[in-house]
């Protein structure tokens, strides 16, 4: 997708800027975990490499969601420092929430580097996950101020809505493909507003309360994180059929492999035709699906028009995202930060 | 443990009382989650089989946690209804804790049951226990009242504990049996006050806490439970060695088969004398003990002390339990029921 660079040199400042304002109330939030807890921590967050060393191996994750809490704040003309307890509890979820994903998806590789499950074992991975949960929580209801208990409401709704979201999207692979009980793509995007959208809504959304905005101004905000996150999340699943093994990490037409309902292959369904039902036959023909076949499957779902409709949703998304944002009053700079954060987000190669 | 008829018929009343005063509230809880996530829940909680039929079997916890946060309520005369939202987050956690634990310590039983992970696979037990702990502090932060922040430090406090407790003691299997690093008492002590202790402290301070208490009334009933747990682990682990495999569900010498670091072994170990050196060098020495070994090992512990050390110090934690909680001013029919329920949970023979 095209951006300008002026969104993206702004958005990689954004993202810098935050990252340091954030790092030491974080760095200081794993410090009070259990040191054992702790080290599966800073490797999670791709601070350590397993021996516990720093990993310079440029496997720390952006801070998008420390970003848009920061943003939150400075966008309802609070100080950025009122959001910091909130960025660094939307961090620490969402690292809670790969860690405990990878295992339940199985996934043996993160950004790169062996899951904390392959690397400590199942067992310690449940119990990293669960000090970061604890912790996220727990640091922000210590927080001070004014709105330090409306912000843990908001925190905790939100833990409601991802594990919901993903006990949604584990269920999916009971459904058949097609026929009755399928998956629309309709009930794929709620799955996706609440596994990947409602964090990121909540980390807006955190930042406004902390830093003591109106409700309709949080509820916009959040609303505009959510659809960010169907957008991010459409693109995400692009990539996980068309992506480039080099860039995603994963092998060709990973989500594919593995069987995975996505966005593309449900639209692609859900659009009838000839290639539609060669695709649905095939599918639910086998569980198993190699390097040709899938090669074919992917074929199937561009054809379906799979592949345009999920871009279609992805720039549907990131425009009512934009538009939601527009729609409360914001200070000026801060809107236009986040509006470049939001670009830069779906700025990947799709 | 002789104890009197007349605590047992109390406490068998009261727990009796506060299960039926907390059911609704904590059955809206679990319909709150995902439903496939409530089936996992109903499960662990003992109220339904892995077909979702009501299970009739006697699986149910007695509900220790949510009677202390009741009682705690009421000792600080306020009304018992306040405490709700405690007890239902504290049941909460403590199933949260048993499925997670359970995937840890790779236990395949749980009150004569197949433990979730085992019913339903460890990546769906994770999901499951991670909704139950959203749930359980989410539910007490929207709790009303005054006093619903504070109590949501205070969970989010133990929270923390818990887990760092769990953390210890997984960590204590690679420690060895004697010699520098060994676990001590001592230590093995602030493990089991972490991870068992302080949920039970945090039942009764939750009501205390809901009740509007004063800090130190809250502090002391925190306290009596923090002891409450360190005699209940005691009586654990002595039945881990010598209880009757009809009773708990496990092998006979469970705990010394499965090279567990318990007060009795520790105890025995740090005793000294020849029985000592004996089983330190036979815990050194394998990794499977079997059944004549185990019984071998059972009775070196005796023999060193580490079974009269284990009921002492259960009686010397119940002891400071009970007087403990006669220091803060509490109502006096519900300083009984505590009393008798503290008793309660212990009476079991050892």
């Amino acid at each position: 997708m095209g951006t300008s660079r002026g969104h993206h040199a702004s958005a990689t400042a954004v993202l810098e800027r935050c990252r340091e304002l954030v790092r030491p109330a974080l760095v200081e939030a794993v410090g009070r975990l259990h040191p054992w807890t702790g080290e599966m921590a800073a490797y999670a967050l791709g601070w350590a490499d397993t021996a516990g060393n720093p990993d310079s191996g440029g496997s720390e994750g952006k801070g998008v969601r420390q970003a848009l809490a920061v943003l939150g704040a400075e966008a309802v003309g609070a100080d950025s420092a009122d959001a910091v307890p909130g960025a660094v509890a939307v961090e620490l979820v969402h690292t809670f929430s790969l860690l405990h994903d990878d295992i339940m998806d199985a996934d043996a590789l993160r950004r790169q580097r062996p899951a904390v499950w392959k690397t400590y074992g199942t067992g310690p991975a449940v119990l990293a996950g669960d000090a970061l949960l604890a912790q996220a929580v727990g640091g922000l209801a210590e927080a001070r101020g004014p709105h330090a208990a409306a912000a843990v409401r908001c925190l905790c709704g939100t833990l409601n809505t991802l594990v919901s979201g993903q006990a949604q999207d584990l269920r999916f692979e009971h459904r058949p493909w097609y026929g009755p009980g399928a998956v629309g793509p309709e009930q794929y995007r709620v799955m996706a507003e609440h596994k990947t959208g409602a964090l990121l809504g909540c980390a807006i959304a955190l930042g406004a309360v902390l830093g003591g905005a109106p409700d309709s101004t949080v509820a916009a905000l959040e609303r505009a994180g959510r659809h960010l996150g169907l957008a991010f999340q459409a693109v995400d699943d692009i990539l996980g059929v068309w992506g480039d093994p080099a860039v995603t990490g994963k092998p060709v037409h990973s989500d594919l492999r593995q069987g995975k309902k996505t966005y593309p292959v449900l639209a692609a369904l859900a659009a009838g035709g000839r290639a539609a039902r060669e695709l649905g036959a095939l599918l639910e023909s086998t569980r198993t699906i190699d390097g040709e076949t899938a090669e074919h499957a992917a074929a199937l779902v561009e054809e379906a028009g799979g592949r345009t409709a999920t871009r279609e949703e992805a720039l549907r998304q990131l425009d009512t995202a934009r538009r939601t944002l527009h729609e409360a009053p914001l200070t000026y700079s801060a809107a236009q930060e986040l509006d470049a954060l939001f670009t830069h987000m779906l700025d990947r190669t799709w």
